[in-house]
């Protein structure tokens, strides 16, 4: 059964499941036992309607009185999301956003471990760092010998090609990627773009076009 | 007929607009002329029907044997998604990822222009930085003074929301939020949300699924 949901189960359901686990999370810190799919629905800006159905795609049953227990629904959506074991990254690319990227104290509380960075510069090496920089061509024996799977790029965009390529010939099956432009997954692996200008450009267009209407 | 146009584009026709128009930059500096509806489809990785129809929806035509022209295209899409004049935008939260996107090199490529940092700690102040990283209170003035509608917020989960309403009421009509927290958009405001950690778990489960199923 939980094949066939993880077949159904689209980018923007996973993302939703995200949303609900982040808001499980502030409400075990405030001591919440339990919560309504209504509460779930506020924190991530969707219907109640949606949340039970996100939630029924897994099997997940709450019950019209009582709710969801906030512990049970929190270990079970960990386990969807691959939470229930650290997740270890590297980033390629130390410029601005890789750095960044290295030492962002989100991923920590979320169960994801950056495990080292990557760069072809020598000034940017430092083996001693936490987490470590090294040089690029050790990429592939670093992600062997730790079993990595997930990799960021903050390469630039002149470089992204080439660098997904020795990514995933080393065994990388998700990339995060911030390099300006498209790259495209090729079968067995899944790319993810997060383009900075693009994201910035549509918020110009729906400025632009929320203040014309006015 | 742009109004309507307008109306009817949705953020994934835009994000599909940003693509081709970074295509047709790539191809313009390779000195490209002409450009077919194909090789647009090929660069944003959609179909070349799916080009032609967004492109009918902003009433920009190409022709069969001689498809686009360069050129006039990137300037048809620039003024579509408001490039046609400098976009001047706030950083709000000056710890990584803030001062990162301070100095991003993409930006000044797109047209986009970084007019100031703000932040909390006076430890991160630097008035005659490039761009100028300043108190918080002084936002409000900063925004006024410059017309910016545009903001980026990296700041801490718990602070988000009020600084979000700071913001907003100091006159910004569209922020790029970075904070972990799904930030809700009041009217007349666009909000988008970008969420490293929800990224990162979309791409382990999507990661772990395809494992299980080979």
């Amino acid at each position: 059964m939980e094949k066939n949901a993880q077949a159904m189960a689209n980018r923007s359901c996973i993302i939703r499941l995200s949303r609900y686990k982040n808001a499980l999370n502030r409400l075990k810190s405030l001591n919440f036992v339990r919560v309504f799919s209504d509460n779930l629905a506020d924190a991530a800006g969707v219907t109640a309607a949606q949340v039970r159905k996100d939630f029924s795609l897994f099997g997940i049953t709450g019950n019209r009185r009582g709710g969801y227990k906030v512990d049970d629904l929190s270990d079970q959506l960990n386990k969807i999301l691959g939470k229930d074991q650290l997740q270890e990254v590297v980033v390629i690319g130390v410029g601005n956003i890789g750095r960044a990227l290295l030492h962002y104290p989100g991923f920590d509380r979320s169960g994801i471990s950056i495990a080292a960075g990557f760069d072809i510069d020598p000034a940017k090496y430092h083996p001693d760092g936490q987490p470590p920089v090294l040089p690029l061509e050790q990429l592939a024996e670093a992600i062997r010998a730790r079993d990595v799977r997930l990799a960021i790029l903050a390469v630039p965009d002149y470089a992204a090609q080439q660098v997904l390529e020795l990514t995933l010939s080393a065994g990388i099956k998700g990339v995060l990627n911030f390099a300006p432009i498209c790259l495209k997954a090729p079968g067995g692996c899944v790319v993810t773009n997060i383009n900075l200008e693009t994201e910035l450009e549509n918020l110009i267009y729906f400025v632009n076009a929320t203040s014309d209407r006015n």
